[in-house]
């Protein structure tokens, strides 16, 4: 397979469509003690978990909550409401455990991984943390692209490597980068041709002046770059290298047929970018939550995806995705756990009868 | 405080409402190392516990997950998809182990206990089971009353006493009764005086021509029953059981200060009858999760209630409830572990800037 990639090695995905597989596992559900259906949105997660992992009940044992942090040169520009010294403050704190990531983690037995994928500064070696920097933060995009050929080959690289080393069959993807809104919703303008107020918001808070001032900004930078369309030549030109390894991440992910829970709206851009490059990640894809910040919503429906949950969640880090894992649990506990109608010995439905 | 019951000892229920302790609350969270509200509606809800639960950071530990069950003498009329005798095969299969509440409890690690109110069939005695019958189902309410004043009475009593004897401060509410969906939306229709179309729904799996007919059925009682006009006259009009055992069951946990958890449309039900005898146990009240039984939109949203959850599910048995207990768990968690700003030493937000 060929595509626009500069070099780096990307696996092929394969599809997973097998409708006698899928056929056998939603009768699978329908024969539990439950009315045909009653278990909702956990029927077809449970049928879709079924299609990734097999057989084997234990799969979902050693989740990984991987968060990609890096620095984004256009933050320089006030594009959000926090100063870019955030991002290498925000890994102290996951990695010391005082961050909602680090709590939920805990709550949830997810191991818990920060990836240095080009934070400003420099981060100090401890147990938690790949340095797999990449620069000090991608360039200023407004000046030239986020970053050049190499290190957009390093950043997927970084993503698809770190996968590669980690146990389990389930990946929680998170992310850390003061800015990296404003990447996501360049890189949803372009790749979906959409407008880009209609892909840019609050980020971590900004006022109506502060997203009428960021738009200003980015749609300045999309005309700057209106040549870069393809997938890989947006994610260089808009950036980051954090969303790069995601991108990257996930592509490793899905050909190892692992579970991918797919946080908020700048994991869901690297999700974008990642089926565009291999259409069948999204096969993989559980997506966590529809987030608050504005471009969401839009960008979920136009990957058709249908979130676990809707709470007004806009902090990123993987913390929905870290929220939405016990449902992911429940569901594949659900198709292996539930006794049938004949095991159970409970009576089926019966035909409709006139009142009496 | 005097009111319309029949002589069940309901304990009172003082107001929470404590404008500075929910300052408080707010303020902590604020401090937390995330955007102001970006942890969404589990910033609300950690205020809401913490109103209830105050200070003691391990308050949810030993949370009880109680199925009230008890049968239907309506279920004869063809208002269910399922017959009368599922309830106690469905009793034997909660305490199996096979039931979708029994892998939820595993998962969560919830005590399960199932509660027989009025199951039609005597019950072996069984670990987990604890007996409370009332009767052996009730009475068709088309003929006259579902129950009689003393049944009322057990009933309430048996829900009160059930929880006074249960360790911890948080209960998960869940039933099981075939034609309970019907007891519901009568509850409903009278209690918030709207047409019976508007409240009842498929239950367990109605088809269309099943649910016009479950309506008519439902306009006859409740026509037959129009004078009992408050909670506990419609509670002994319409039932059940189960339903009035629950109503027992949040007053008394409401009282003890504990989290109520509660599942779906039957639940909500019976948290509006509870309402309605005394005001504040809504204060104690998390709303699991939005079902895709017809009338509990409409519910939810007279109870001005925001559920945690909506995933189409209509299963009951409190798998609602148990799906969303790690997202209460969470919220507690968050309020006590995460780091502040300044303990963490991360920069807060700075002004807007203009774009340099």
């Amino acid at each position: 397979m060929t595509d626009d990639l500069t070099g780096a090695a990307l696996p092929l995905v394969p599809s997973l469509v097998d409708p006698a597989r899928a056929a056998m596992l939603r009768q699978r559900m329908d024969e539990k003690t439950k009315p045909l259906g009653a278990l909702g949105a956990l029927e077809a997660l449970a049928v879709q978990l079924g299609l990734i992992l097999g057989d084997e009940a234990a799969a979902l044992h050693s989740p990984q909550l991987v968060i990609f942090a890096a620095d984004h040169g256009l933050s320089a520009r006030g594009v959000s409401a926090y100063p870019r010294e955030v991002t290498a403050q925000m890994v102290d704190n996951f990695l010391s455990g005082g961050a909602a990531a680090s709590v939920l983690a805990r709550q949830h037995g997810l191991a818990l991984t920060v990836v240095d994928c080009g934070v400003a500064r420099p981060l100090s070696a401890r147990p938690g943390l790949v340095d797999r920097k990449v620069g000090l933060g991608t360039r200023d995009a407004l000046e030239g692209p986020a970053m050049d050929g190499r290190q957009l080959d390093a950043a997927l690289r970084a993503g698809v490597e770190v996968l590669a080393g980690l146990p389990g069959r389930a990946l929680l993807l998170g992310e850390m980068g003061i800015g990296n809104t404003s990447a996501a919703a360049m890189l949803m303008s372009r790749l979906l041709d959409l407008d880009i107020s209609r892909c840019a918001g609050a980020g971590t808070g900004l006022d109506a002046d502060g997203v009428s001032r960021k738009v200003d900004v980015l749609r300045a930078v999309l005309a700057r770059h209106a040549s870069a369309r393809s997938p890989t030549e947006a994610l260089g030109a808009f950036g980051g290298f954090e969303i790069a390894a995601m991108v990257g991440a996930i592509i490793q992910a899905a050909a190892e047929r692992r579970v991918i829970v797919v946080d908020g709206f700048i994991a869901t851009a690297a999700a974008l970018v990642a089926a565009r490059l291999r259409p069948a990640v999204l096969e993989r894809c559980v997506f966590a939550h529809r987030s608050d910040e504005r471009g969401h919503r839009l960008l979920l429906e136009r990957l058709e995806a249908s979130p676990l949950l809707d709470l007004q969640l806009r902090l990123g880090e993987g913390s929905g995705a870290a929220l939405a894992w016990p449902l992911v649990v429940s569901a594949w506990a659900l198709l292996h756990e539930m006794a049938s109608f004949s095991a159970a010995g409970v009576s089926t439905a019966q035909p409709p009868r006139p009142q009496g």
